[in-house]
């Protein structure tokens, strides 16, 4: 069964104190019903990823709050896995169409961080972690700091390496008008920027942000009779890891991600060369570092260097690499990564990314992932033209 | 597609203050499997339901964190929808059978709730509201105080009638091992324990537990292969409403149970009164007295009044619900409550459920709700002698 993205949104990124989030998301589903030719009353059901709501704002049952907004109380659930939480709803979103049991979804990622105090929101990333790593006092910039470490030592890659990461997805980010930063930085200043966990600077991590992102997805065999540029989902897969790195076989790395990616190229017949165009899980630089390298689009221990050197720089390279700016530059806010990724590869797919487009995109893949590694979602999405 | 349960299994629910999450979860799904000759290397997904983790004990991504003990880092992911996520957890895993993107899967209900402080509890709980209620200072014993006093005047129903629930529950609940309360009630008990929220009392009212339950599901086409009395799912449906009562048609009715109980009659050719035993989501006594109304087994007006009469007891009645205890004897531990349902009525429909035995169970139902009515999951399960 062929599953479509009909279209998606994004609502900006960014510090949104004044728009609530129900107003979020508001704006991201019925921006993504317009982009794709839907009518709320065709919607069956709502597939809700959100992490920190719960916790942060004590308000859970989010699939029937937010079904509320499409006034036909289809059914309606949250789908949780970290900062996972989008593709993982995306996941079973395409799992009941491919069941036959719905026929046209909405799946919303959303979440709300600034509107809290900065140590609960700390303290509420670490949910994702295990109780080791929470009661040994690690937070997560320090478990990526560890990775960056040891990484750094295996590879001999340099601190300025690792920075590439950032300023290419800063170049991306200013290009796109949903960004949470849409300036450009240098190498010298992620260099200058404050400590957060040695040897992890403030420009090698990813904001804390508020937004929100919807895509519609349908089983309907013929979706061009709905809209005219329709994408198409090949594969959906996860995998896991054990939430404590100290249980892990490598720290350079990610067990979940290699796994989740084999899966996906071995079931469609694609391989890493075959993508223009991937939304990395670039929470911190290091992420998109290793990422690159798991995916097989880097071999290991050049991901950092690759980047650097413009391997996945829009314009530059073959394969280009967040687009968007990635969670550092575009924002990361937790439960809307997953899908922002998906819509923004859609919009890549269509040829209607405005100034960031990567030229001939056919073929794109988006890379989610929860907590250090724990959990990792990868879709394949190919334009259907 | 058939889709077949294997097994299940449910820890003792109760005040469980030595036991950890992770023990609970171990426990229950390794019971799951033994139950449904079931290695755990032949589990390909992990689906669990939850919805007080993150808030209460600030720790998300259960998924990923009990696949640990499966040992071979399946895809995992949590689904909440309050006191629903059991049952949506359910949802989806069956989704993902018939979509053939996994053959067997676990889900998992769990919840660990007495660790915390019982304001903290009773906040969290109230997650599952909206802001409007919250802010108007309700709880879930005061929304259904509401529900109670609507309902006992326009139809006429007493207090003592409404107790009859308990009593019935609490008579159920002495005979199953694994209930909270294993002592019977009398109605002169319920009149006379301390007022929650008039009319309801403290033995109207479901209580804070400890617990978790697994079952194992598979799509495998001869599931008599691996167990000699598989359940077969005949109908999974979920159905949302608004989060708050004054957004509500009436307050003497479910909408989101009535549809989504009239969506699995339709699909699967059941009538109500086909059903010989159900798990009813008794988390007040109100709430049954409308479920069985809504659900079609009683008249309108008549449940409380049926329940009294013994409609609905062991031995007596021709529809048994609750032979578990429900949630006001077996114990509520809230994300457990949709997943330990499942494993009453497979007991019950194997004819292994002990002094509870439902006699010529054939067809069961199970009926799980999120919030005040915000989600309703029904279940219908059929015996595969």
């Amino acid at each position: 069964m062929k599953i479509s993205i009909l279209g998606g949104a994004t609502t900006k990124f960014g510090e949104l104190w004044n728009i609530s989030p129900r107003d979020l998301a508001r704006e991201a589903i019925f921006g993504a019903l317009a982009n794709s030719n839907i009518k709320s009353t065709q919607v069956e059901a709502l597939f809700v990823g959100n992490m920190l709501s719960g916790i942060l704002a004590n308000q859970a049952n989010l699939g029937s709050l937010f079904a509320e907004e499409l006034g036909s109380f289809v059914p309606a659930m949250r789908v949780e896995g970290a900062c996972a939480s989008g593709g993982l709803a995306l996941h079973n979103g395409i799992n009941a169409l491919k069941a036959g049991v719905y026929k046209t979804v909405v799946v919303l990622g959303i979440e709300k961080m600034t509107d809290h105090e900065s140590n609960a929101i700390t303290n509420g990333l670490m949910a994702a972690g295990s109780d080791e790593e929470r009661m040994a006092g690690a937070t997560f910039p320090g478990l990526y700091a560890l990775i960056a470490r040891a990484y750094m030592q295996k590879y001999n890659v340099t601190e300025e390496a690792l920075a590439g990461v950032s300023v290419k997805n800063h170049f991306h980010g200013s290009l796109n008008p949903k960004a949470q930063f849409q300036r450009v930085i240098t190498v010298d200043n992620v260099m200058k920027s404050a400590k957060i966990a040695d040897p992890l600077k403030l420009l090698d991590c990813s904001p804390i942000s508020d937004g929100a992102a919807a895509i519609v997805i349908t089983s309907d065999p013929n979706p061009r009779a709905i809209h005219n540029k329709p994408v198409e989902i090949l594969a959906s897969e996860v995998a896991t890891d054990s939430l404590s790195l100290h249980e892990r076989e490598s720290f350079v790395s990610l067990k979940s991600v290699v796994k989740a990616s084999q899966n996906a190229y071995k079931k469609t017949g694609i391989k890493a060369t075959d993508i223009q165009v991937a939304e990395i899980h670039d929470c911190f630089s290091i992420a998109e570092a290793i990422a690159v390298e798991d995916l097989g689009f880097s071999e290991k221990g050049m991901g950092a260097k690759d980047i650097s050197k413009g391997k996945y720089t829009l314009t530059k390279g073959k394969i280009i690499t967040n687009p968007s700016g990635g969670l550092k530059a575009c924002g990361h806010p937790v439960g809307a990564t997953g899908i922002k990724q998906i819509v923004e590869i859609t919009e890549q797919l269509r040829g209607v990314a405005g100034k960031r487009q990567v030229k001939n995109a056919e073929l794109g893949l988006a890379h989610n992932v929860g907590g250090s590694g724990a959990v990792a979602v990868i879709h394949i999405l190919q334009n259907n033209l």
